[in-house]
């Protein structure tokens, strides 16, 4: 999440009833920005690195979790939380072995050995214990597998564990594992879940609360990335949606308890988002409020239907030119025609909101822009103008160390 | 110039002998961010509306030169400093009366009369004098018309007036114009003076600095935003080079005169950059320092040779493949057809560059991303975290009214 998706997401957020343009709880926390640039000469990180940057206040090879260009391992924050007793959190809407909470909880020299890193969830201990006594999340798949089942072996640690985001009002202490999809959770976009992080998050902060100990937890909107990936703007905004609201919960619990500290960032920003392309002077952002489903689930709708516009009317509410509303059309019989229908007409919707809304985007990968950083509570002014990704974990590791 | 200019700068001026990717004086000096939305509902804004927004902290239309939407006059920064007996000065790299130093000194209802603007740079009158002290930038073209030299009218007032860069060292007292070009200063990349902004600012502060009395000085890298316009980056890493200088110049002189504030921001991001593009993670920004010319001084050469690979070598030194090597050749005999050969290759050239290292555009328009605020010296804390960019005007019409 670089600049451009905080721009967007106030822009998408504003009210169209009041002439001022509300600022966002972003807005509200900001303090300065980070450079996030790896180990080696590309200068645009991957999430393993930046990740690893994050987690261990030390760079490394796109690809690495939280290991050195030698494969040694790095001691990450909550390993030292976990060994000073602290409680240890991960709350994420990836898989929990993914790039991001695997840096903070495991080493290994790739980060797409997913099942190397889960079964090291279990490997890694201090003092005889996993290093987060609660993980929520996805990643079923590698934890329950078929030769191998994980959830047991954290059970066999006290862990409870659930895999159905409805009993998460069942947990009522720690150490806990939930996991709530085979791999990532669903997309916000069109989820009976669309603030799945907050609700996550939410349920942390009242496990970790419970005892007096200090906790340490890492909270992560992995799918701001994702949607990046897929250059979806409606995707994108319902994810910075469920962010924003998770910020603010967690700017409330720091209100009723002041010893707290928010230190937020991204690990990069993806997809070379920009508001306005083609030399229009315009982003129609607000107007995305109204698509209520993902790309994908529109396509399907619209191959089962000899009225796409209609579909695309009542999913959407974009109004479309005529030449536009024909282009729909021919897509959506083309796509009939393709191997994979769904595929193609998504990536065609995409498109078309896109330039309906002036999105633009210039890859499908990571951009080396700076990323922001926001602070909220005791000692936020540590973390004020430029920084590498680097200098917020070595604050961090000394904070997390006193 | 938005965040991937500056996080781009970093990396083109990353000294490829050291480990470490240098911070520079963006880095040192960065102190938040600011929203740059017009009054109107695109949320992309004009450097008119934004320069307006800096100059009076009032949004008004795209197009708007320090006027309401009701066409009414909006007191300028500029104007209450030389209301109060301030020094006043403009330093640019445009026309001195193009958008940005037009919204500090006149009032007009569109950026496009340039004759009426320069007229009322004579009309707009505080105790009897033009609101700048000095005005160094280019425009010849507007204020010595065939019609009407307004340079005569300036003398008349008092003023020094000189028309050529060289002639700089001679100006020893204010009142003073400079105009270096018809329009625009000719681009910093191949020119003679490839700091034109750093030495003009320079010279103002010397004359701003003879007298006791305050000064107010608006600079601005008119160009950053020309070479986004045209998606040139190594244009546009030149301009940025020169503004570096520039405030790393104003950085030593505010050490030295500890009474000074420095608040530097833009007034939106052009063109939708992105280090990295096409799903590629890595940015060569570094190999943009070999390049000494502008693509269409490039492209004339190689419009005048039969070995425009060599020329491609000799100018840019990046190295292309046999495929882009062979596009080259391509592109160079189609050009010469073309009706407008340089300017077909010059884009084409342009093209090559960001293909080899990996940048992306958007638009040749402007983006509505956040931009990056910058500040130094004397009560450079009232501008950290987000504001808008009438936020800043309005904190800096405080200040000036002290
Ligand atoms: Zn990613
Ligand atoms: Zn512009």
């Amino acid at each position: 999440m670089g600049p451009a998706y905080t721009s967007a997401y106030r822009y998408f957020n504003d009210d169209p009833n009041t002439k001022a343009v509300e600022k966002t709880i972003f807005d509200q926390l900001l303090v300065g920005m980070s450079s996030t640039y790896p180990d080696d000469d590309t200068y645009v990180t991957d999430s393993a690195a930046a990740a690893t940057a994050l987690a261990t206040s030390h760079k490394t090879y796109n690809g690495a979790i939280a290991v050195t260009k030698e494969q040694l391992p790095l001691t990450t924050l909550l390993e030292q939380a976990k060994a000073l007793n602290k409680t240890t959190a991960v709350v994420v809407t990836s898989q929990i072995n993914h790039a991001t909470p695997a840096s903070f909880l495991a080493h290994n020299e790739h980060r797409r050995n997913y099942n190397e890193i889960a079964d090291s969830y279990l490997q890694n201990l201090i003092a005889g214990q996993p290093i987060a006594d609660l993980m929520l999340g996805g990643g079923q798949q590698y934890f329950t597998r078929n030769d191998k089942d994980l959830s047991k072996g954290f059970v066999e640690h006290g862990y409870h564990y659930i895999n159905n985001m409805a009993d998460l009002d069942r947990l009522k202490q720690l150490p806990a594992l939930g996991l709530f999809a085979k791999k990532g959770l669903e997309p916000a976009l069109g989820s009976q879940y669309p603030q799945r992080l907050m609700q996550m998050t939410e349920k942390a902060l009242e496990l970790v609360s419970a005892s007096t100990k200090p906790f340490m937890m890492m909270v992560e909107a992995s799918q701001i990335d994702w949607c990046g990936h897929s250059n979806d703007i409606s995707c994108a905004m319902a994810e910075m949606d469920d962010l924003a609201k998770t910020v603010t919960l967690i700017k409330a619990y720091i209100d009723a308890h002041p010893e707290t500290l928010l230190v937020m960032t991204a690990d990069h920003s993806t997809g070379g988002l920009s508001l306005g392309r083609a030399g229009t002077y315009q982003w129609k952002g607000q107007s995305l409020k109204h698509i209520k489903a993902m790309p994908k689930a529109i396509a399907e709708k619209m191959l089962q239907t000899e009225q796409p516009s209609s579909i695309w009317q009542q999913t959407t509410q974009l109004a479309l030119t005529k030449e536009q509303n024909a282009r729909l059309v021919k897509n959506v019989a083309d796509a009939k025609l393709e191997r994979k229908p769904t595929k193609y007409l998504s990536r065609f919707i995409k498109q078309l909101i896109d330039e309906v809304t002036y999105t633009g985007w210039t890859t499908s990968g990571h951009d080396g822009v700076d990323v922001q950083v926001f602070a909220y509570g005791k000692g936020y002014t540590a973390f004020t103008g430029h920084q590498d990704n680097t200098d917020i974990a070595a604050i961090l590791m000394q904070m997390v160390s006193q």
